[in-house]
């Protein structure tokens, strides 16, 4: 009798986004009209077209595929040396971080990564995670089973939340208690917080104490516009012996829909086996990753690729800068409503909290039924999100602009 | 202390094809005369370039994401509704076999699918495996705890080995003792054999009995030449209670630098919880799939929806007798250098015996300084693989002439 994974059993309802998918639909079939003026700031995702370098590359890799001589099979699963250099010199060498070509692994997105970076760690890690936060560093490490069961609040056992809240400015300090592994996110989805050097080093000093492992989601980094704002955990010393950073193509180039991202694993960086020993973690997730994947599209890396030329970068720099002036809108838009306000400055997302006594799904369906308008209820990134809700400024500017006087007009 | 997983300290060795690419690399390097004449016929990688309708489609699909109106950004994980229908109806329901829509997955590949699908299942299971095989499946169930530790041949305890050898036409029989999942692959890689009817009937049979899922690798289908055998699982009575099915666009449309593949949950397909109630598989690969993947490139989907149309249809077909072509070739040329062939024939691969008393990586070592030939070692795919060797007809024809000519030359 085959058995299934019963972790899964223990996830609370779906995934939020295939959720909020639900009752937007059910919202347009019973409202036909008002689903015409329908604006979806919910789902993070990029609205305007690829950067025209990353058009042009795409077009000449297809070509490429079209003719014996120049056709690409198999490529290398952790990435063509070429993006792999691009990414660490650009990114990261330029910025005056220590990061080696064969540091970088490229793979088809940071969802992915974070959730089966999980692989190569051991079942028995206590796993520290912000709260509120992306449900997938959740929703994964229910399913690898380094959790209990979860409670009404959907708050699962075992794990420990680091709560993000206005005193902290949504940057969870390090615990009192002992953690193996520290799930970071900055800037911040949802919240739009983005860690300062102190904050950082306060959580490097304490995984070097720990001998903790932490994951940096630095999906967003494109968005950090204050110059004393690090992009990178490798800015800070010791980062390269604790702590593995993740990326993306898909907020910078627009590549939610092309699949492009990476992530960086130094060759300092070493974990404990069951008997305390310490060993590398870099060879395991190449072993991972040659086992489990085949690398990325041979035209989505030359498109990638596209991203760190002159010209790409001043086109990755024009969409950065439409959607942070998208964000400076909807901020201003919320607060003339009344709403206090967060992000939006480094990040592309503003997390507004609710009118006291209103829950955040209670917004959600206000917002959606009487401004028709698709935002993010903030408590499906967790407990502490309860009676938030984030707007994602990807968007037209006419739509930001729309999408302002409409949540003025609300009457709570 | 952050932990990793112990189990990855079980791998023997690198992945196979790592380390054939580490040899063929140090004989190039000291030798860069035989180096140009160097013919690979190991990994079996595809060589001619992508069809025709693939190539425009593709353009296609990047001029879209060029224009605001037409630009896609997230799809869904699943695959978008095009191009799953696509599949379902020219895949199954043209041949008779009932498979919904909604019951494909599309991915990135099969070796990530057959990988990942460990995550849905539970670790209590008894694994069942063909021995030669492809050693992914192998090597994801030693890193997901399944198996106990590897000996000097490579065989890992726990594991349910399955032998495939001549007096069975490599296809295994059902074992005499109980196993929960069953990996089949047919048209097998690496020894060309394709399971027939009763064949697949009989496991079919077996899975039912034992409450079993066999997880079923179609990925050579399209090289099916004998009229007589089963293209699917589920032209099985009883398959959708009991079997996964992968495919792959790799090998039909060339998509190994794409990347593109697909796998079918049927909605009737249950197996059990700890306390040994049965669930349906297809809502948990769902979750899994929304909440670690986020879909294959929107431009990818477009190019595997082209391998569909009549256009496509043809183009492929062609690819297929081209490398069908190779294989006669092939065959034909180790034939007469007096060693006995198996496979080739419904497979793009040829399986041959090692002339008495010699092993397969000296067959390795041999071929690639005499021949300057990359062939693939049979035991590098399992203990039962030992003494063999794999050719792949996966070239160009003139240089399956050419080895065909080289191979007649060796002296044993």
């Amino acid at each position: 009798m085959a058995f299934l994974n019963d972790n899964f059993l223990k996830l609370k309802a779906g995934y939020l986004f295939p959720e909020i998918g639900r009752r937007v639909k059910a919202f347009c079939d019973a409202n036909p009209e008002a689903a015409k003026r329908l604006i979806r700031c919910g789902i993070g995702d990029v609205t305007e077209p690829l950067p025209a370098a990353v058009i042009t590359a795409m077009h000449k890799a297809v070509d490429e595929m079209a003719a014996r001589e120049t056709f690409k099979g198999y490529g290398p699963e952790q990435g063509y040396e070429w993006l792999r250099a691009a990414i660490a010199k650009n990114d990261f060498r330029d910025r005056g971080c220590v990061v080696a070509d064969d540091e970088i692994f490229v793979s088809d997105g940071t969802k992915c990564d974070t959730g089966n970076i999980l692989d190569i760690l051991g079942a028995k890690n206590k796993i520290a995670i912000s709260d509120p936060v992306y449900p997938v560093y959740v929703d994964t490490n229910v399913m690898a089973g380094h959790t209990g069961e979860a409670n009404e609040a959907g708050t699962y056992a075992k794990l420990i939340y680091l709560p993000c809240k206005p005193s902290n400015g949504f940057i969870p300090e390090p615990p009192k208690k002992h953690a193996d592994v520290i799930y970071l996110c900055s800037p911040n989805n949802p919240t739009g917080a983005a860690a300062n050097r102190p904050q950082l080093e306060a959580w490097v000093k304490y995984a070097l104490e720990h001998k903790s492992v932490i994951l940096f989601d630095a999906a967003y980094e494109a968005y950090i516009t204050d110059p004393d704002l690090p992009h990178s955990i490798y800015e800070i010393p010791g980062a390269r012996d604790c702590a593995i950073e993740f990326r993306s193509c898909s907020k910078n180039g627009g590549f939610t829909g092309v699949r492009c991202a990476y992530t960086v694993i130094p060759k300092s960086l070493r974990v404990a086996t069951k008997t305390g020993e310490m060993q590398l973690l870099h060879p395991l997730w190449l072993r991972r990753q040659t086992t489990k994947f085949n690398g990325v599209s041979y035209i989505v890396q030359r498109g990638a690729e596209a991203l760190y030329s002159a010209e790409g970068k001043a086109q990755v720099r024009g969409l950065i800068e439409h959607y942070l002036g998208n964000a400076k809108v909807l901020r201003e838009g919320a607060r003339k409503a009344g709403l206090k306000v967060f992000g939006g400055v480094n990040a592309p997302y503003i997390w507004v909290r609710a009118p006291k006594g209103v829950t955040s799904w209670q917004v959600f369906d206000k917002i959606l039924g009487e401004a028709n308008v698709v935002i993010t209820p903030g408590s499906g990134f967790g407990s502490k999100g309860e009676g938030y809700f984030r707007i994602s400024a990807f968007n037209s500017r006419a739509n930001a602009g729309e999408v302002a006087l409409r949540l003025q007009d609300l009457k709570w």
